[in-house]
């Protein structure tokens, strides 16, 4: 019987978590609040400053509960088609709620609060572009991209014009602009025919 | 005598924008106020809001006055050379106070604020994103760049990146970075030897 308490605590982390995803897509960001988060899961206030020091640390692991499960990378051996097939989720994640608006005024927070940033860069962007290199790194090794290939110039390259798109020009991401993005990568940085 | 009430208004516009800045640098984004802008300057407040509806306003416009004299591209007749005098000079301003700190702030609040991401594009990122195709566009006319060198994929390469470590990593932004986006582009997308 021992699995029970872990199981009841899972369940109401779960349940925090799903409730900052709805309060926030609901009200917004900036009216977000722990207590808020509190009054609708009938959790205690403390309970939840106990696990998530700040509403920005509770919203990123709200949204990594929505997040991590879909985004590997798939091995199709072609390093174009598999690049395509990831971003294009990607895009798709980041154009839509809840995700999109509550990520943005989370990257939006880091550029105040210093431990934020690095908490998402730690828990979210680096584990990302990691699977990144590590398909470019794949794609090289098998000889389908030229040995001097920068891999982690190409990671920028793929992510930047993306996230300049997303946080300044705020205009709305398409698979068009992913497919330019990846085909001005690979004409441009030595992949061989 | 007429010049005299402007030249005092434009002498009071000066002083606020300055005081915005070095308050900005002494105490954060987060604790600048219109209220002690108005405090340091000996300003009204009322004066101050009925320039500025924000205190994201005030200090674009502030920024803006620290920036736009120094951006303009030179135009040397050789494009990578000329790309990479500006973008080192924009790095460079981004790299240090107070321009950096308080635009990244200013950036962060444009998540929340539509009205600012709005002005921000408007007044800053859209006229420097149009100068840099100009001069793509430049190096194109006259047969430096393949004629169908993607010109604003072009812009969003060469920016993207940067702000991407600028806001996301939050790693410095250093010559040596802009100088393998340079290459990157420049390689990989139809420049005619």
């Amino acid at each position: 019987m021992t699995a029970t308490p872990h199981r009841r605590g899972a369940d109401r982390t779960e349940a925090i978590m799903r409730a900052t995803l709805e309060l926030g897509q609901e009200i917004g960001y900036a009216k977000l609040s722990i207590e808020g988060v509190a009054a609708r899961t009938g959790a205690g206030k403390h309970t939840i400053y106990r696990r998530w020091s700040s509403k920005g640390a509770l919203l990123l692991d709200s949204l990594l509960s929505l997040h991590e499960p879909g985004l590997d990378y798939p091995a199709t051996g072609d390093v174009i088609a598999d690049l395509r097939t990831q971003i294009y989720a990607a895009v798709d994640l980041l154009a839509g709620p809840p995700f999109g608006p509550l990520f943005q005024a989370l990257v939006g927070e880091a550029q105040h609060d210093r431990q934020l940033a690095a908490a998402l860069n730690e828990r979210f962007i680096t584990p990302q572009a990691d699977k990144t290199v590590a398909r470019l790194r794949a794609a090289r090794d098998q000889g389908q991209l030229s040995p001097d290939f920068d891999l982690d110039l190409a990671m920028a390259i793929l992510s930047g014009p993306l996230y300049f798109q997303f946080l300044i020009t705020q205009e709305p991401l398409t698979h068009g602009y992913v497919d330019r993005i990846l085909a001005a990568l690979f004409t441009g940085m030595g992949r061989r025919a």
